[in-house]
């Protein structure tokens, strides 16, 4: 496939290809542009022009567009789940249910940004009484969304419909290993018609493209899902042009478990959350901080239910887990475990590569609040650690031990207890009696401490990916 | 006088300290700590304590103490404001009416504060209609607040009041060269209720402190209102631990004088916005961009009218104008003139210190857009530089040619070519028919682009200093 | 056509009938069923179930069912207008426009409710602090839709989109003339999933259905539209149950014309206002207030222009104005015009009955603040009585002196003086150079006084539908 | 005491007064004017001056005044406690608390209306890219509001609170029987500065003073806190001139006690609701309903519980329990227990007057849900009718059988349980784990189905009396 910019499928400039391959199995699927810096000026310039015209377009004209999308969309989910499917490894049946999420992330951003409302303040200031104040949110400019492997699609809609509705123009970085499916998402917005300038995609290495962007005076905001190194990089160099930025980021998310509370509900919450897209979610959850008395029960079981997993070819909507990204990825969770295994964790299950990209369930238990895992070490694969607590405190002292502050989970029967812990714990949403892995799009989805800065939902980046402008009539009731 | 540190009054552990004059006589006032690191670190130690007990203070407990400094804050106004003017040399009229502003700031934001809601959300996610979905807003912890040196008083409560309101514990860093007022307030402050842990105050040196603070991890927010050069580093240096930073950076203002216009208003505006604390406002009026066909008659007015100015002891109430903070400042305006002189201005009135601290009121003429005074270079003193335009589009641009982007105003009497004007200029506020130089206190104050990031106003800093909690009782509704 | 009770297309019990009649011809179009009360009996008790099982349908559900109407809605509205055009008289380019309306006032009224969010409170009472207290919206019930002959599309679409989106079951009672437009739109809805029980449609004589239904205790809410007379009556009726009200009811609209403004806006707006519909909108203009000394220009110009109007054929898209809803309507136009002529006005242009429903646009001179017609009577047709004024005050004065207060307009090229004036008016709506007959479906449309009670449009509708509930989970945060 | 008309303490025109009694010894306390319609007449004079004035003074002033009252209220505390106690019988533990809500209740109707913003939309509709669009909200003018003899202080507050911050001028009707508080605390408001013809307050007979006035075009709304009966009257002769009206009605509140709960909390719930003010409250809980398998010992106890209680002198602060407000009262109490005795119940305690308006606290067992007292029937007094029901299904049942619908309580432990019952209650506020009689400023206090129309609370009441003016300036943005 070929990048989008300023309106027309283009090659880099001078010519360099990026491969793009099945993790499931090897083989090429395509070839994207390798852009280098030329390219990116070309886009700039574009992007510029771009800002210009769409957020000049009134808003009722954006929303045309967009529903047009929304409504073209619907054809292609299909195509687009297989295609994510392929360059993913992501099981097929998770494929479809992330693509199909695309259409309902844009309506309902698109509703949002239909009815936001600025305001009109009274005469509450001695001497203000015969000016009109009153604001309007305008757009920020320009957007750099740079999306994450794991939910390319869903991710993008949450990055693109609210800049796009709010009159933004973007430009999008998919992520390397698996382009294609966004760029043919962007390519439908484009031809629904949201202007080639207003929408871009640009393709390349991470280190080259998104150092570059996010460098420019030319943008106004950058917009990333990605790892905390790169999201506390990104922030030191928006800084020099003071950029917005948003960053949804690491997490090392725990789901605890009250002695209580539904012991199987706990087990079937953990491997939803652990295993979905294999592991590879920055809101799976990643510590299971289970009361000592039901440990090892809890631990039995879940091991018991892991053993029957079925793992395999991720076109095959029978498998219950495809494989991770790339091999690179499985040999750094490997060495994760082992570290792991080292600090004095014990392996009750899987612990090893199966095959190049796929990897066993694992299960670690005797896992101690002082080990990296229990704190700040974020594991992107489908491994367990269990680590027991006795008191509400000391659930909530190992909760809070860690620099992240995604989601989390509370199992018990005691709502008081469960809202207690809630209030205590330091991250952005908590699920009672569920595991974290909760998104609804009108929710300020994101994180405390190094989980990042800003909010993703209807409710909140409508407001974060405009600005307003104060408008006052000086003397005008005179 | 000495640093609120723990709610201890304390000098510095080694016992430095700084001198603290009157600008406009040279006399030594008083003198503050010189903080070391071993300071910062005790300071630390006791906002972490300070948060938590702060932030676990209901609201309707801060609200009574808060209430209760205000009350108590208008008994202390006149002998602030003296305070506030011999350290700063401001005139006493000024001062008055900042230090008045100080009791209504904390009142309008602690309304705010007591009416602010979480969310609820409808069934609008299928799949969901079991659980219960709703928000509650955390305070951040710890915020930094980072005071100038131009209106210390009221910087403070913009600052401090949605801080204290929202449960956040606070850490003032109050400006070297006259901390004095602000030091003051902060005890009145603790005195009235606030825990000394919740807020302190430390003295010291920008480079020292400011750098150490920013710097760590103990902290979670920084609000700072300094140069944009400043802002940056901040920006920068904040990025490591991801720490929110809500910057009121430089300006290079204008007023866009229309010839139909009422002239008599524009200079009048033109010298209420340039003479008030001798200029040294980010949002004064810093760039007169004047319609070619009445150029020299608004530039005859203004120089005629700042001839009768009266310039002279601040603790005058019959002087207009005092001095400057200090004298490097007027020494750096002095320079800023002799470069615009050689880029081919020319000055018609003033130009020079007239003695230390004190500068004459200043006209240069022949301003051209591609000099630096008409686009970067911010002049903070009583400067008028006069830029000529022919239609709205060259106004427009020239406004626009500039990194900077807080208020602008506009003179004409066609209200639809001021509101044209107004949606085209790149900047937070704009005033129809006034000087950009307007605040109410429920205004998202703060700029566009190198101006900042982060907005002051009730209408805004309440939600930025907070933190969307969201809790999901998943399935209560069974 | 048939009545849509419970589902079932249905003739009333005891086999009565109304004819429909096309009011530019006299041909009969149709029949409907003249109901009884044993009908209305029927009606009721489906309406309970109807209330149960919408309001109990996730506000999901609802959404997808109305979606699919909207994108249905999209195939009929060539055959619906043509419908409305032949049982109305209205102009077939009218007609269109309106029913163009209904999938555009549906699309808004439901992207609300989507984002229609209950509150949560802060600890801001004392002895409060252990408390979770939080709102969710309920449904009022069952809402009585009574809809007016004058717009029946779109001010249906303005009461029934706005009840099934917040969950509400709907009892449409059509206008008696003109009912067959609704009775197909309602076919539509359910058609497309809204159960028959929760949206019904029934047919009769307005003294009849009108009022059992109001008066019956099965019902939870009125939103009627139609004249002050009605809603006043209604009013009564439903207090005895403490039935909700919303009326938009009679209004005596008026433009002020100030000298300094545009003379050939100020025509081309009165024209517009006063014969699109033949002059029988709520909120078209019905007052002239021309300032003395443009009078007789204004009223020249008007002549001139209403003379090359072209009247005739309802279905034929060249001519500017249709017929009246029925011969009384012409006849009491008639008989208010010769009351006003003898109060004194002089008839400077049409005055009469051209044919059966079609009526000469009509301009009254001479017209004194003190006629009725200037300011309780309500005139419903092609009418321009011109009344002069002095000052600002006078104007006002004159604006004022009616029991109505729908929507106005002002005509001036002083924005000051067009301000001052807008918000001394008593009237909801208030139009800067332009006619008041302005509507945008955000708007909360309605009127001051005597023009009604409860508003219509997005930013107010769907709460005036709905019911708080507060829940108090009372020591849960133990 | 003396009326307060158009800023004078007046008498009666003909001179006629009405005796003040205290209830519990029939003590003559003081006299106060008994109007006639002539009194009435200049009072609404008054009030048409009232609502021109107050209404055209900005927020700030109005603000100001407000906060003065707020002041310079607390120094009267224990004064108007004394006399309330003195006038209604009320506990004077009871009667300090009421006073004491009197300024936080103005603080926050005064603190929410200080930030109530209007709105601008975008250019969300074609055609209209080219206008600004915005609203700001005007007072309704002339509140009319009839205060209760349960909770006058509060209830004054509740009312006049909101309509003064509005800008709306406002009468006050008080209660026949203790009119001497509201009188004191409406001559404070004018001493704080609120204009003598925006605030005035007319005693004399109900039914002359409201009728009449309830009945004159010259006020705009009504809000009353009475009994349903007057409730509905009061809408059905506002529905003449189409007045808003608030009604605060009656209700028959229940209390749902699960086997499950606490039922030493519940029995306590239990007294706390029903004791306070001698059970004259409209959300006292009225109907207990308890599951079968625990009915028993929840009688046992709160009849051994109820023994207990100290009854006397109002005075004294050592009592529990105060008297009604009169005979008459304590009369109509008997007749209700002896008529739901002859239904079937059986009295287990009590059920007599001790003296005069001194009525003892009654227990009523075997109550079926059939009985009157279980439906419709409001008790003002210490009485506790116990209901029996078996499944959550029949608790709903019984609790929705009843035309009232104001707050209820449900005890469990089980949160999904309550959640679920507190869905279903067709009620405005539930309370888990509480008796229903909870109430939070900033609710939107008020019921469903006969209990009324309009909430009281921040959340709600400003909005209610307020009307939204839409002003648009057409083609502004050229």
């Amino acid at each position: 496939m070929k990048m989008l910019i300023g309106g027309q499928k283009r090659d880099s400039i001078d010519g360099k290809v990026i491969n793009i391959f099945n993790p499931a199995n090897g083989e090429l699927i395509d070839t994207v542009p390798n852009s280098s810096t030329k390219d990116l000026d070309l886009l700039l310039e574009h992007s510029l022009k771009g800002k210009k015209l769409w957020g000049g377009t009134p808003l009722h004209e954006r929303s045309k567009i967009l529903l047009n999308f929304i409504d073209k969309f619907s054809l292609h989910i299909d195509e687009l789940a297989e295609l994510l499917c392929r360059e993913t490894g992501k099981n097929i049946k998770e494929a479809k249910l992330e693509v199909g999420l695309v259409p309902v992330i844009f309506r309902r951003f698109l509703e949002g940004a239909n009815h936001m409302y600025g305001i009109t303040l009274p005469d509450s200031q001695p001497g203000g009484e015969r000016d009109l104040i009153f604001t309007r949110r305008e757009p920020l400019g320009t957007i750099l969304c740079i999306i994450p492997f794991n939910f390319p699609a869903s991710t993008y809609a949450y990055k693109v419909a609210p800049a796009l509705a709010t009159g933004n123009s973007v430009i999008v970085k998919p992520p390397s290993d698996n382009p294609l499916t966004l760029i043919r998402m962007s390519e439908l917005l484009t031809e629904c018609g949201v202007p080639g300038d207003a929408l871009q995609i640009v393709t390349g290495s991470g280190s080259v493209v998104g150092k570059y962007l996010v460098g420019s005076p030319h943008i106004d905001a950058v917009s990333l899902t990605g790892s905390t190194e790169v999201g506390v990089e990104t922030a030191k160099q928006a800084a020099s042009n003071l950029h917005r930025v948003f960053l949804e980021l690491g997490g090392n998310d725990a789901m605890i478990v009250y002695e209580d509370g539904d012991i199987n509900l706990a087990v079937q919450e953990a491997i939803m959350a652990r295993t979905t897209n294999c592991g590879q979610i920055c809101i799976a959850t990643k510590r299971f901080i289970v009361q000592n008395s039901i440990k090892d029960e809890f631990t039995r079981k879940l091991v018991d239910k892991l053993n029957s997993l079925k793992i395999g070819d991720p076109m095959d909507p029978s498998c219950d887990m495809g494989c991770l990204i790339n091999e690179a990825a499985a040999l750094k969770i490997k060495e994760q475990i082992e570290h792991t295994l080292k600090q004095g964790a014990k392996c009750v299950l899987g612990g090893n590569i199966i095959n190049k990209a796929f990897f066993e369930p694992t299960v670690l238990a005797d896992v101690d609040a002082s080990m990296d895992i229990a704190q700040d070490m974020e594991v992107f694969g489908p491994v367990f650690p269990v680590i027991g607590f006795d008191t509400l405190e000391e659930a909530v002292e190992i909760h809070n031990a860690s620099v992240y502050g995604l989601n989390g989970g509370i199992i018990t029967k005691d709502t008081g207890k469960a809202m207690k812990t809630a209030y205590q714990l330091e991250c952005g949403t908590v699920v009672l009696n569920g595991n974290g892995r909760y998104r609804h799009p009108d929710i300020a989805f994101g994180g405390y401490k190094m989980s990042g800065i800003g909010r993703e939902g209807v409710s909140s980046t409508l407001e974060e990916l405009t600005q307003v402008k104060t408008i006052v009539m000086k003397g005008i009731l005179g």
